[in-house]
C-alpha cells in the first residue's frame, strides 16, 4: 500500500467548524512533505462528484491557520447519499489519479467515507471537524474548544448585564444531541443551573432551584441551555413557564446561534489540527484506511468508522457534580 | 452654587452599557479632588426613593474601569415617575445631606431628573450611557464603541461560517429605534444589506439587491436589521419570506441579543466615561445644572435636558451611500 | 479633470496598520463603482518603481475588511526618495496608463507623493494610515482606534498580574514622537502616570507621584510610556532609577511592541477606512490633487499634503488634566 | 480524620496565572458544601506568617471565576523558608483553629508545603497554578492553556505586521525552563522555527534552516524563543547574530512579557480549576494529605509532593516532528 499512493485528497464536509482549515493546511503540508501529491476538493462530497478539485502545495495554505470556516466549503449532498453519486465521485476521483482522501467532519462525514471504502475498496481517513464533540473515539473535535471559549466570552458580556439588573437569564448553546458545550460553559461561566439532554432535571426541581439561588442572595441567574434539552419544547417556552411561576426574576432569553461555529480557533484547535493532520496522512502511507483519528490521553489514535459512527460521545459525569457544588 | 455643593450622589439608571462603570468611576474621584464627598446610589431611582446610598472613596472604584455592567446596579423605577416616589427621594437625599446628583443612563433617566429639578429646584446632571447612541446632543453614548466592536466580531464569526457554506444571514442587532449600530457594524462587518428604521427599502428592492448579490458571484452574504426595522414584522417573517421567493441560498437568522449590552469597554469608552464624569462634576460646582454632559466635535459640551430628550439623534446618511457602494 | 481619469492606482507605504486593507477594499470598489478600473500596487513606492501592478475588481478584495496588515504589503523605498527613482515609477505608471494614484500611509508616504505630484504633476491622493496618530488634518489616523484597544487589552492583562503581587510596571507602547496613544491608554486603562513627549514631568516628580500613589494605599502601579518620551534614556534605565531610589515596590518593564501594529481592525477603523477610501477617490474624480482625506468634527474633510507633512498633531491637553483627576 | 477537619485555608502562592481566583472559588464553595469553614490567606505564605486571614463564604468569592490574577494576592515569602518563619505560620494557623490548607501555586509553594507538612504534620494539598506547565503529575497547570490563547494572539498580530513587511520576528513567550509554550504556540501560530532548552537547535541550522524558509518563497518569518532556550545569550543577541549572518531580512524582537500572565482564564482552565478546587478539599476530607492535585488522562489524579517536586514535566516530541512537517 505504502508506494501505491501518491494523490491524496482532501475536503470538508457537514457543519463547518473552528481548526478545519489548520487540518486543511496540515494534510496538504504533510503531502508535500512526504512527496505526495494532495488536492482540494470544494463543497465536500458534492464537490467530489462534480469533481471541484484543485491542486495545492505548502503556500496554498499559507496564512489560513488561524482562520474559522473552511477554505475549500463545506455543503451536505444528498447525491452522495445516492450509489449513483458515490459512483460519480469515484470516477471522478479516478479521472484526477487520486489514491485516498482524508474527510474532516462529523459522523454523517464518516458514514459516507465508509460506504463509500466498502463500495470502491478506497483508502479513506477521517479527522473530526465538529464544534459539538459528539463524536466517539476523540476527547476533542476540532473546534470544541473554541466553542467553548466563543460561548463562555458571550455568557461572561450576559453576566455584565444579568448582573446590573435583577435578570434570570436562559441562554440556549450548541451541541446537538449531546451537552458537552453546555456543561463546560456552565461550570466555566458560573451558570446557576445547566439543562443538558443526558439529563432530565424536570420542570419543578428547576424551578426549586432557581428559587434557592435567589434565596441565597444571588441578585441574577444564568441558566445554560443545551440545544437538545427536552425540559420545554424550547427555550421561549421555558421562559415563559417560569415567568408564570416566579415573579421574583425578569426573565431574558438569549440564543447564541451561529456565532458559535466561526472565529479564529484556539491554540489547542490549531495544535490538534496539526497533529491530526500529520497522522491522517501518515496513517494513509502505512496502508491504514477506513479510519478517524482522535485524540485520547493526550495521544493521537485512531478509531474505526464504524465504532466512530455507531459509538457515544458520553459527558463527564463528574463536572455536573462540579456543577451542583459550585453553585450552592 | 459654587460653596453649596457639598456631596453629590451618583447613579446608573435604565439599561446598562459598558463605561458605566468607568464613569461611575470617574464622578467619584473628581468629587475626591474637589474635596466633595461621593454617595453611590444603588439600583437607580429606585434605590434613590429607598435612600440605598454608599459613601464612596477613591478606592471603592479602583479596579473597575474595564468592567462592562454598573457596580451600582440600575434599574427601572414606576414609582420614581409618580410625584409621591419623587418626594421620597428628595427627602432621602435631603435626609443624607446631599446636594446633587449625576445620573447615568438614557432619555428616560434624563426625563426624570428634568422633572425632578424642576420640582425640588435640585442640582442634576446626567452622563449619556446607552449603546444605542440614540440621544441628542452627543455624538457618542457610554457604551456605544463598544458594542460596534462587539457586534463587529461577532459578525465575523457568523461569516466564517455563512462563508463555507451557501448561506445567507440575517443578523438581528440593537439600537431601539435608531438604526446607528446596524449602518455601523453593517459598514465595519461588509454586510450586503442594512435594514434600518431610518430607511424603508421594501421588501421588493430587498429581494432585488440579493439577486444582484447572488449574482455578482458572492457565495453568502449577511443583511444586517436594526431590531427597530419594520420591513418584516420581525426578522424571521424576514426569514420566511425571503425563502419563499429566493431559492437560491439557504437563510438563518441570528439574533444577537443581551451579549451586546455587556463586555469590558473598548478604549474609547473609558476614555469618554473619564472625561465625562469630570464634566459633570465640574460643571455642578460652577453652578450648572439640569444639562446632560456630551461629546461634540472631540470636545465635551452640555446640552439642556429638554433638548437632549426632545432632540433626535441622526444617522450618518454619508454612511448610507458608503454602504451602497461598498456592496457593488 | 474629471473625464481625464480611467485608472486610479492604490497601494500602501511605511508602516503597516490595522485598516489598510479595509482601505485598499474601499478605493478598489469605489473605482469599481464609479466605471473607473483599479490596479494595486504591491510593496508601496518600491513596487511602483518596479511596476508591481496586479489590475483588482470588487472580487479581488472580498474577505479583507477584518484583516490587519495590508494585502499590497508595504515597504520603504530608498529609490523613490531619488529624483531617478520617481521617474521610473511615473514611467510605470504611464506605462500601464494609470491616471492617478491613492497613498495609505504616513507623513513620509505623503511627502513622496507630494514631490511626485509636484515634478509630474499626477494627480494623487492621501489616506492616513498609522497606529500613531500623528499626522496633521484628522483627529484619527486608521489603525490608532485599533490600537488603543489592542494596548488597553494588553495593559488589563498586565494589571492582573501587577495587583496580584506588589509590583510597579513601566509599559512602554508606541507612538513614535507623539503621545496620543500613551495619553489615552493610560486613561483607559487606569495608570497611575503616563510619560509622554509633550509634557516633561521629570524624574523627581515621577519618584513623588509614585510614593503619593504608594502612600494612599495602591498596592500595584502602572506607569504608561511613550517610545518618544525622554524622560529616562530608555524605559529600562527609568526602572533603574526608580528601583535605586523606591523601595516600596518591585519593578518591572513590558515593552509591548510590534502587537500594537497588528490585529483585525475595531468598527470604528473599518467605518472610517471605508469612508476615507470612498472620499479619496471621488476627490480625484472631482480633480481634486494632493490632499490627504482626513477626519474633521466626525465628517469627512481634505488637506493639502503640505500642511498635513508640516502641520503637528496635538494632543488632548484635557486628557492630561483628566489623568491627573483620576489618579487621586 | 475525616471529622478532624473543620477549617480550610487557601492560599495562592508564587506567580499568579488565570484560573487561581476560579479554583480560590472552588475551594471555598466545596468547603461550604461539606460544612466546612474556609479561611483566605493573602498574600501566600508571608500572609499565613502573619495571620493574614479572612473568612470567606460561598457569596465571598462571586464574580471571580473569570478573572485574571488572585484576589487573594500571591508573593514570594523568604521567611516561610526558615524553620522560624514557618513555626509562626503553624502558630497563626493553630490559632485561627485552621486544621488543613490548600496552596495553589507552582513547584516552590509545593515544596514549602512539603517540608511544613514534614515538620508540623499538618494536613496539605496544592494546585497546579502557572502558566509554564512545568509541574510533574498534571498535563496541564492552571493558567497555561489560557496562556497558550494569549500568546498565539499576540503572535497573529504580531504576524499580520511581519507580513506586510519583509520581516524576520523573534518572538520571546514565556515558560522558565520548559519549551510547553514555546512549543505550542510555535505550532499553533505556524512559526518557522521553534527554540526551546529541550533541543539544542544550534546557531549553524538556525541559520540554515531560515535560508530554506527564504527560499521556499516564505517573504515572513516567526521564529518563537523560549525564554528558557540558550541558543544565544538571550534574543537580542540572537537577533545581532541572525542579522550579521542573514541580509534577507529585516529582523526584529518582540518580548511579549508579563501579559502573558493576565486575562481572563479559557473555558478549559475555569472548568479545571473548578474540578481541582473540588477534589482539593474532598481528598483532605478522605483523609490524604501532601499531595497535588492533577489532571492525567482527562480526569483528577493525586500525585506526592515528593514527586510533583522531583518530576520532570516533558515536552510532547511529537510536537516538534508535527513542527518540522509544518513548516516544510
Amino acid at each position: 500500500m505504502l508506494n501505491t499512493i501518491k494523490k491524496v485528497a482532501v475536503l470538508t464536509s457537514g457543519g463547518d467548524s473552528p481548526g478545519m482549515n489548520a487540518a486543511i493546511r496540515s494534510v496538504v503540508r504533510t503531502c508535500v512533505f512526504h512527496g505526495l501529491e494532495c488536492y482540494g476538493v470544494y463543497r465536500g462530497y458534492q464537490g467530489m462528484i462534480e469533481g471541484d478539485f484543485e491542486k495545492m502545495d505548502a503556500r496554498s495554505v499559507k496564512g489560513i491557520i488561524n482562520k474559522g470556516g473552511t477554505v475549500l466549503k463545506s455543503a451536505r449532498s444528498q447525491e452522495f447519499r445516492t450509489k449513483e453519486g458515490r459512483q460519480k465521485a469515484y470516477d471522478a476521483l479516478k479521472k484526477a489519479e487520486i489514491d485516498a482522501f482524508v474527510v474532516i467532519g462529523g459522523d454523517g462525514s464518516f458514514t459516507g467515507a465508509m460506504i463509500f471504502n466498502q463500495e470502491f475498496n478506497f483508502p479513506v481517513m477521517g479527522i473530526p471537524g465538529t464544534i459539538d464533540n459528539d463524536i466517539f473515539g476523540t476527547t476533542h473535535t476540532l473546534g470544541y474548544d473554541t466553542a467553548l471559549n466563543t460561548v463562555v466570552e458571550a455568557i461572561d458580556k450576559i453576566r455584565d448585564t444579568a448582573s446590573s439588573h435583577n435578570r434570570l437569564f436562559f441562554v440556549e448553546v450548541m451541541g446537538r444531541d449531546v451537552g458537552h458545550i453546555a456543561l463546560n460553559v456552565g461550570v466555566g461561566a458560573g451558570a446557576e443551573e445547566i439543562l443538558i439532554p443526558e439529563e432530565d432535571l424536570g420542570l419543578d426541581r428547576l424551578l426549586e432551584s432557581l428559587r434557592r439561588s435567589k434565596q441565597s442572595g444571588k441578585s441574577s441567574s444564568i441558566v445554560v441551555v443545551a440545544e437538545g434539552d427536552k425540559i420545554g419544547k424550547n427555550v421561549f417556552e421555558l421562559k415563559d413557564y417560569v415567568e408564570e411561576h416566579m415573579e421574583e426574576y425578569e426573565v431574558r432569553v438569549s440564543v447564541l446561534g451561529h456565532m458559535q461555529r466561526g472565529g479564529s480557533p484556539s491554540c489547542f484547535d490549531r495544535v490538534l489540527a496539526s497533529r491530526m493532520g500529520v497522522k491522517a496522512v501518515e496513517s494513509l502511507l502505512t496502508g491504514k484506511s477506513n479510519y478517524m483519528v482522535g485524540l485520547k490521553n493526550d495521544a493521537m489514535d485512531l478509531t474505526p468508522f464504524d465504532q466512530a459512527v455507531k459509538g457515544k460521545s458520553k459527558i463527564n459525569m463528574e463536572l455536573l457534580r462540579v456543577s451542583d457544588i459550585m453553585t450552592i
